[in-house]
């Protein structure tokens, strides 16, 4: 495996004077498989996920793995929303450790697998428990694994994520959400320019644009089932105006004044799996406090009133067959993994 | 005239760590006057009004001139939208100096008048031509005077901003707006710490909303008729979205999402006299480039589309009579006033 020097640390520099954003996309691409096929079966109780929830690249594979009800195979590691220069951290459990793998970092997990890793330490990583190694943080893969090789694992009533018939349609809008919006919004607020800046935003709205169009067609990107697409665009859309719209400078319009995409989020955030893996308080802290570069007094803001997620949402116009053929909901999130009420409006106390 | 030096110089820091934000509130006291009462009398072509359409508190000025009709009594320099640490400055002009003043820098006017001025360099001002200086930059009192002291220079038609049976009430409740959403905003901006933070920020929001309520009741704050309280509440409106919300952290809502104060702002930027005054890029390249504090990368957004502005409002619901008895609302501004069609939407090519 070839490992170059990341240009972009993992905090202290995001804007680079007069550059593009660029965003180092090679990944440990191990993978972990059903058929044999590589080193690292798939194995419950084998592998622990390791995430924050502050990030939207994990929040997919948070979703991800409630979706499939994967709760009982695959655990979660939960990293706090801050980071210094070295790594994610374990800084929400008690004694600062995660309680199975015993790291305070999630660099030591990394380091567990290549002692030199020289790569930023990043979420979602799926560990080896048993050695305590990072196996992969290809985070474009890891769903859909747990979609194709963790089958034997799916609760019943699990959606099919990824029907084969709809691949190649899915891979094809999955590449585009991910350079356009997904990344996007990272162009936008990490430009290092007026003109860099001016070109990511106009690309980034157009693509939201022909998005809205796109949904005002049907209820999920794929159709009347929730797919790996609907997966992957959510947790963007969910941090949109509480952080790109003003942090990232993304604000030609709030995301609520956008009728398909904006009631498109509220049906996903009321949709069990997906508003109940959104922790609002690490994800303002994670984009306010670490990015000193756009934000150097590391105030966090008070609002927005995430309150208007649970309004009333028009998207059942459409044909609706959420979970697909024999699907069911899943169920509430395991005692230990509820976001803390203070920091979700599905609870009375958050905000 | 007691004079101390200012905490908060031009550019460099806004942000005390740790601090509230605490405006510097001495300004040169002097009055321009119709009744001998002080040694500067009431003249046409006597004095000039340095502004800069960035600026809220030279915006009240320029529009206060604009509904009263002053602009042939009182000529009008514009200054550009950033300053450096010493200045405003008058880099639109050809050449960079204003045309009558000859000046580079309204420094220069304020030490015209005190060589040593140790205070900040602040719009607006009034300056005496024939001598250069400054004579006031209380800008609470200025657009007073405008109302009270400049009536024989009025337009036909004028409104009577500051009606004698009104008064008190008009400066209690222009007293409290100062405090808290005025300045309010800044306070909030501003903040040196999360709490500071928070507590400008609820003090704020509990403002906007009581303004919520009182437009309820009224098309303008005092009545049926628009008055000098209304000319001091727009600008900062007027701001909310483009600058305050985002690089404020002013996010509890967008002003865009509430119906009274949202249709008040609409129904004033369309009046003319108000929206004809502003400039949204002025206003945003201020905000943005100056304010490294908050904005180290000094990149300037893109957004808000401002063409909302221009949507239809609901404030004809209320009794109106919107220039008082006998009144007429202004002529469109003069051919070399008219803000750069680039920079608003009351002209097609504006964003």
């Amino acid at each position: 495996m070839e490992m170059e020097k990341d240009p972009h640390d993992q905090t202290g520099s995001y804007v680079h004077a007069g550059e593009a954003f660029d965003r180092d996309m090679n990944y440990i691409p191990d993978r972990i498989t059903s058929d044999g096929s590589s080193p690292w079966p798939v194995e419950a109780g084998r592998y622990r996920l390791a995430v924050s929830r502050a990030c939207p690249w994990a929040n997919r594979t948070i979703i991800s793995r409630r979706l499939l009800g994967l709760e009982d195979a695959i655990s979660m590691a939960i990293a706090g929303p801050t980071h210094d220069k070295r790594s994610w951290t374990f800084d929400l459990d008690p004694g600062g450790k995660d309680p199975v793998l015993g790291i305070e970092r999630l660099q030591q997990a990394y380091f567990a697998r290549y002692p030199d890793y020289p790569r930023g330490i990043t979420v979602p990583a799926m560990v080896d428990v048993p050695t305590g190694g990072v196996v992969t943080n290809d985070f474009n893969r890891i769903t859909l694994d747990f979609a194709t090789q963790w089958t034997d694992f799916h609760r019943e009533g699990a959606p099919d994520l990824y029907p084969e018939g709809q691949r190649g349609e899915i891979d094809e809008l999955n590449h585009w959400v991910l350079h356009h919006v997904n990344n996007g919004v990272y162009k936008t607020g990490f430009a290092g320019s007026q003109e860099t800046y001016e070109k990511a935003y106009t690309d980034l709205w157009e693509s939201l644009d022909a998005l809205e169009d796109r949904l005002s067609r049907s209820r999920y990107l794929m159709g009347p089932a929730i797919t790996e697409a609907d997966v992957r665009l959510f947790p963007t859309l969910v941090r949109f105006d509480p952080v790109y719209h003003s942090h990232f400078k993304a604000n030609r319009q709030p995301l609520a004044s956008m009728p398909n995409l904006w009631n498109y989020t509220k049906d996903l955030f009321q949709t069990p799996g997906f508003g109940d893996t959104v922790d609002f308080q690490h994800i303002k802290e994670h984009y306010y406090v670490v990015q000193t570069d756009l934000n150097p007094t590391q105030i966090v803001p008070l609002g927005p009133d995430t309150s208007i997620f649970l309004e009333p949402h028009d998207r059942d116009r459409f044909d609706t067959d959420t979970w697909g053929p024999g699907g069911t909901a899943p169920l509430p999130p395991k005692a230990d993994e509820v976001v803390d009420p203070a920091h979700t409006p599905l609870h009375p106390t958050g905000r």
